[in-house]
């Protein structure tokens, strides 16, 4: 094809748009091991099914897709999914909440997604949004999407990175039309506390804010207590969650909004406009393993507990890193501070030097820190850790 | 929930959504169906695999698939596609084209979501955008969402719905940013000529505009030779299909595009944003599939051929009613106009009181019309368009 020089003409959003910079790693990571390079991979969320990781997903939800797919369930389904998964995911989630939901309260998307459709269903340009940092990137990326006056409030490495009340004053003081908060939190492990969401709701309340909580790694909290927001009765409260990371299959791109019906019916609209529907063969794989999810993720929960404090021991050897311990979740989120280097600079040579892959603490608002995640395959982990803390050592000068 | 009555403060773009209109009756037609009606299903182009419907899909793709699943494929993967496809298909297009493609050129995504991708990328709000009625609904729904200023070229029956010269210079009279066209069309089955899209793309260069070249029925030209605008070395025109007709596996949601370098570069970060990655074992399936495309596409011709002629021959029952004979996919696009009724009061009538669902031309861009798809289960394919001939004699007063 012929690459003239000149630009063409794309519109604002389409000149405008930066995409998710993970994405932009994993491509960067497999060109490199195109090459013959084998690379760690610390810098997706993607919990490896290789041999010896211990994180293979369930096989109920292996068998019942492929069962799914024997039976040539391969036509559309409704935009907000199929019902079977919608009222089992209502009637899982009332389970252990003070709330019931209902079939009418359920939307079946990529979790991705529904950031992207709720943001743009809320929101017009110019609307003020309110991200605490460190935020999931594909917040910022939704906000830029739809061109809001996103506003980032720095949570503390002091307060260990949850939620405090004085933040969400500080948010409050131009009071938004959108907070999206994320506990548990990717990337920190942070879990907010019961009181602090409880005034976060009672002040978006006064407010008429809406609010996105995105409770994807909810079930994998370790040991404290974690708080849904499903708990609260508030008509401009949406809960976010997905199947990707609890049943290790961020591949199968099946998450769910639970909302007012309201804002359910325009979720639909918006996904039979954007991409029709989801297959029903992973839905109906999803929904078998609904079944074991609470087995499942208890044991998710320790697994990864135990990793943790692995991985948390590894970086403490050099005394020129630090991170908080995570309270859920499998990242570490690295204090790069006392080396005067960037997260971008430093990820760079890990990954070129070092056959290590990363996240950049930029991609969550916080430039000074780098995101590693431990969900990988055993081998990368710990090598990759490891070539973390030589490279920081390198550069404090100590090698 | 509470459910009050005020009204919830959405977007603008969240207000003024309107959804695809074929899932809200496929919404509808399940509803009915969970009340215990069957209901004839005409309204989506979901090919029936239903027994006797004698369009499974291709053993092959769903065997790969579940090989796939089996290996455990279900983590995430490039924005872009996975390789091997992206590679697969390129070669397969540069097979049968004059020009040369490459996997730069070349992006998975599923064709509804690049509808809303390309023209999101190219048109800011208020830009031109040109399409030719009958037009697919997506294309309407993704200029709406971008709030472009969308012209309607209607094309004539007497035409065969077929594009024109002077349809063309009547679309670049206000030389349009983006014109999206459909050959083989649906819903009316036209394929386009040769003349007329090199004409076509003669206009879009002397005015800078985009063409965006929607081909998922192209490898479904019955008899007729088909001509894809990927024979065309315009920097501006992107060509979009699609796997769900061709290989009878709509669920899959597994399309591509093929455009400039550039532009791909843009799909691939518009996809990071808004849904991450599509799932590796569907596009393993498909990537096998591509191995007897040619073969299975061939032999779908001559069944889809061979379909289409019954059809007709049972609507041209009815003195109220008229059709071209498709040249291509699996529609029947009928003429109501002798019957003084409008194609939406048609379909509601007949859904409620003859229990089949079909589709209104206003979707289309054609009130007087209907759309009746002939790809479902040869049973209900029968009994739903002597339902529609019923009806019509009902309303002429002949029953």
């Amino acid at each position: 094809m012929r690459q003239s020089q000149d630009e063409l003409s794309f519109s604002k959003r389409g000149i405008s748009l930066v995409g998710q910079e993970m994405f932009r790693l994993l491509d960067k990571a497999k060109a490199l091991e195109s090459q013959g390079r084998h690379i760690n991979h610390l810098e997706l969320g993607d919990p490896k099914n290789a041999k010896g990781a211990k994180n293979y997903p369930p096989g109920r939800v292996i068998n019942k897709t492929i069962e799914s797919l024997l039976h040539s369930n391969v036509g559309y389904s409704s935009s907000l999914g199929v019902m079977p998964l919608r009222k089992a995911i209502a009637e899982y989630v009332s389970r252990s909440s003070v709330r019931s939901f209902t079939y009418e309260n359920t939307a079946i998307s990529p979790a991705n997604m529904l950031i992207f459709q709720l943001v743009d269903l809320i929101c017009n340009p110019g609307d003020i949004v309110g991200l605490f940092a460190p935020y999931f990137p594909s917040y910022l990326a939704a906000c830029n999407y739809v061109n809001t006056d996103t506003r980032c409030f720095e949570l503390s490495i002091e307060d260990g990175f949850r939620l405090t009340l004085e933040k969400i004053d500080e948010a409050f003081l131009n009071p938004p039309k959108l907070l999206i908060i994320n506990s548990a939190n990717n990337p920190t492990g942070a879990v907010y506390g019961r009181k602090e969401l409880e005034y976060l709701v009672k002040r978006a309340r006064e407010a008429g804010s809406w609010i996105v909580s995105d409770e994807t790694y909810g079930l994998l909290t370790y040991t404290k207590k974690f708080h849904s927001m499903s708990a609260f009765d508030y008509e401009r409260l949406v809960i976010i969650s997905s199947f990707s990371k609890v049943f290790n299959i961020p591949g199968y791109r099946v998450g769910y909004a639970l909302a007012d019906r309201r804002v359910i019916e325009k979720i639909g609209l918006s996904s039979s406009t954007m991409y029709s529907c989801l297959p029903v063969f992973t839905q109906e794989g999803v929904l078998d393993g609904l079944g074991i999810l609470d087995e499942f993720s208890n044991d998710r929960r320790k697994f990864y507990k135990r990793i943790s404090d692995r991985c948390v021991k590894i970086i403490s050897k050099s005394p020129s890193l630090s991170c908080i311990s995570p309270e859920a979740a499998f990242y570490l989120f690295i204090d790069l501070s006392r080396l005067n280097i960037d997260g971008a600079e430093f990820s760079q040579i890990l990954l070129e030097e070092y056959n290590t892959a990363i996240t950049p603490g930029a991609s969550f608002g916080c430039r000074q820190f780098v995101r590693a995640s431990f969900c990988g395959s055993a081998n990368d982990v710990k090598d990759g850790l490891e070539k973390i803390v030589e490279l920081a050592d390198r550069i404090a000068g100590r090698r």
